[in-house]
């Protein structure tokens, strides 16, 4: 099989969520697997210059409009949460501690994690919250809460934003396929492309 | 005939250059205008708190490769000119000018405009540059000359980019459909979407 598609993307990104609905079931029609890795995109977005929807008024009411169109037309589940943006690094430490034994089971708790916060529009910024949704798959709660709190997990964390950073991530969902960038839940598309012709 | 399509460019966008080759055609299709209006997107942009690729390396280089691959994919001459991104008043200037007795004239001089910027790489920030442009379309240079230098269209210009910014212009290409904003060359499919439809 040929390398994973690496897909890079923050849990406070819509665009994201509404990525990580699609990519697996594009990349299965090709028999490649997907890498997902969840990094802080706050950290790499100020290493690399760009500023915050937060600081960009106009861009972002334009934003709030498109998620909702989007959520719309790919009838899936839409709920802008009072808290937005937030922190993400119980979320991100958790997934990697999850991946580490289980990557099925840690893209099942990623979705379940975009669904709480995106779909339903509460919040997952705290470690209970997380150990919450890693509950309802059977994720031994005290475990969890333990390992998100080792310096180890933390360290993780931050080599792989450091690492996206250094892979020219610049926003999310970001795609990385045979060394290819694609940056975008709109260019979903040209991921289809690349598969299908093996380059272009 | 219903509405026009609003359709906000600047001359230095190569989003945009990709947005003005085919934005006409779809609206065609469903006999619909299109209202182009250059505007300064660093003045919009300055409005809204965003920052100038100029300033973001890492996305520059992305959005270098993007556009790259995007005019391969769709088969039209790209040169990244050597002078990126420039003061574009020259042209919109002119081409208010010449929208204001001939539209469909001021479209083809805008798609000169382009061609010679981002087809051909050649400069188009000096009022010279806009003349030479417009000779190849038997506008009178001396003509262009004197009205790109009035007060009156330097207040024009000034104008249009205030109306764009007021109405929620945040980017280019930037479309709005009867009131419906949408942002990017990458959203064309949203365009013919709203106009089979007639919303969603």
């Amino acid at each position: 099989m040929a390398d994973p598609i690496m897909f890079y993307f923050d849990f406070s990104s819509p665009y994201a969520y509404f990525g990580a609905l699609k990519i697996d079931g594009i990349a299965e029609g090709f028999d490649r697997d997907v890498d997902w890795r969840p990094i802080l995109l706050g950290v790499t977005m100020k290493a690399t210059g760009n500023v915050s929807l937060a600081h960009q008024p106009v861009k972002s009411d334009y934003a709030k409009h498109d998620w909702e169109r989007l959520a719309r037309f790919m009838d899936v589940p839409w709920t802008l949460p009072d808290h937005f943006p937030i922190a993400t690094q119980a979320a991100a430490r958790a997934f990697y501690w999850i991946k580490d034994t289980d990557q099925a089971l840690a893209k099942k708790f990623a979705l379940a994690c975009f669904h709480r916060y995106f779909g339903e529009g509460r919040d997952i910024t705290t470690r209970d919250a997380v150990a919450d949704i890693g509950e309802t798959l059977d994720i031994d709660r005290e475990e969890l809460l333990a390992a998100v709190s080792t310096n180890q997990i933390k360290q993780r964390l931050r080599d792989e934003t450091q690492a996206a950073t250094d892979a020219g991530v610049c926003g999310a969902p970001f795609f990385i396929i045979d060394g290819e960038p694609i940056w975008g839940s709109d260019r979903l598309w040209m991921i289809r492309r690349w598969l299908k012709s093996g380059g272009w």
